[in-house]
């Protein structure tokens, strides 16, 4: 899926809700996936993401030394991939391969888009001080990605367990807020 | 509504699909509110929480001095609630009495529970390493709650400048993931 540029200033407006998304990472020109649910913005404009990898995971070696990655934001019916992601290592799965996935070069860092996702963010890691402590690694965003498609996007967010809830309708309010 | 204990494993099923939540702390003995939607779990057990509170909120001194609040979860039915809460501040609005909100006591916080909202989750500030540079504060969870109603909570999900996402249908697939 050919993608167009999105504004870094609207990168908030993609993660705040709270999705799903799965994180790409390269290492020794491998790339690999890992599912993810842990993340908060951080500020709006330079965007900036906190997430949590675990030190168990082998997205965590990679990040750490690369410093690099791309979140890529699935919908739902990505979402027996998602789970087959997340319940699979690079250790011994290529990732890609295994689940049908494709990788595209990113622009400004080593890890690959992932073309299926609607959205991909490319990120540096700018701030480790809480990787030790709570696995917990603090991203700029430099380049935001997303699908000309203009159908609405249901992304998932996740309950625990396997069970996800699949965004549902939008309401607008008026507010001053951000 | 009266509130039963809710087991503190479970609280990162409550908070992982990125719910809008308020914020309420305790100053001088007044109570405030805010409206929170940069939150991520660190840590599923004890719950550890890290949020971005803006040092322009009122609700950013109060959590810095008393170290505790309590993040309240709401659904749908309060959505014009949560953006007047978020769209005010407690410097001039006594919050809980402008928006009709019923503020119950803590057991172990001096912030106070939002009656009406369908979780609260009792916390303490644990980390305040990241605050000056990112407004970023950690919290552990030491006590939380649920309402006892058995019909679908639907939480709101932010996606910038008063529109939301409500939350939509279940699915669940088999999967090894917590």
């Amino acid at each position: 899926m050919l993608k167009k540029s999105f504004p870094l200033s609207k990168v908030y407006s993609l993660l705040e809700p709270g999705p799903v998304v799965m994180v790409t990472t390269s290492r020794k020109g491998q790339p690999n996936i890992m599912t993810m649910s842990w993340h908060t913005m951080m500020d709006f404009e330079p965007p900036i993401i906190g997430c949590v990898i675990s030190n168990g995971d082998y997205t965590f070696e990679s990040l750490k030394k690369s410093k690099e990655c791309v979140i890529n934001i699935p919908t739902v019916e990505l979402a027996k991939k998602v789970v087959g992601v997340g319940n699979t290592s690079g250790r011994s799965v290529e990732k890609f391969k295994k689940f049908d996935l494709t990788p595209v070069a990113a622009s400004y860092v080593s890890a690959p888009l992932i073309s299926e996702c609607y959205a991909n963010l490319e990120c540096k890691v700018i701030d480790t001080r809480l990787v030790n402590q709570y696995n917990f690694f603090i991203l700029e965003v430099i380049k935001a990605w997303i699908s000309p498609a203009k159908k609405p996007q249901k992304t998932i967010h996740h309950l625990g367990k396997g069970a996800f809830m699949v965004a549902g309708r939008k309401i607008k309010l008026p507010s001053k807020m951000k």
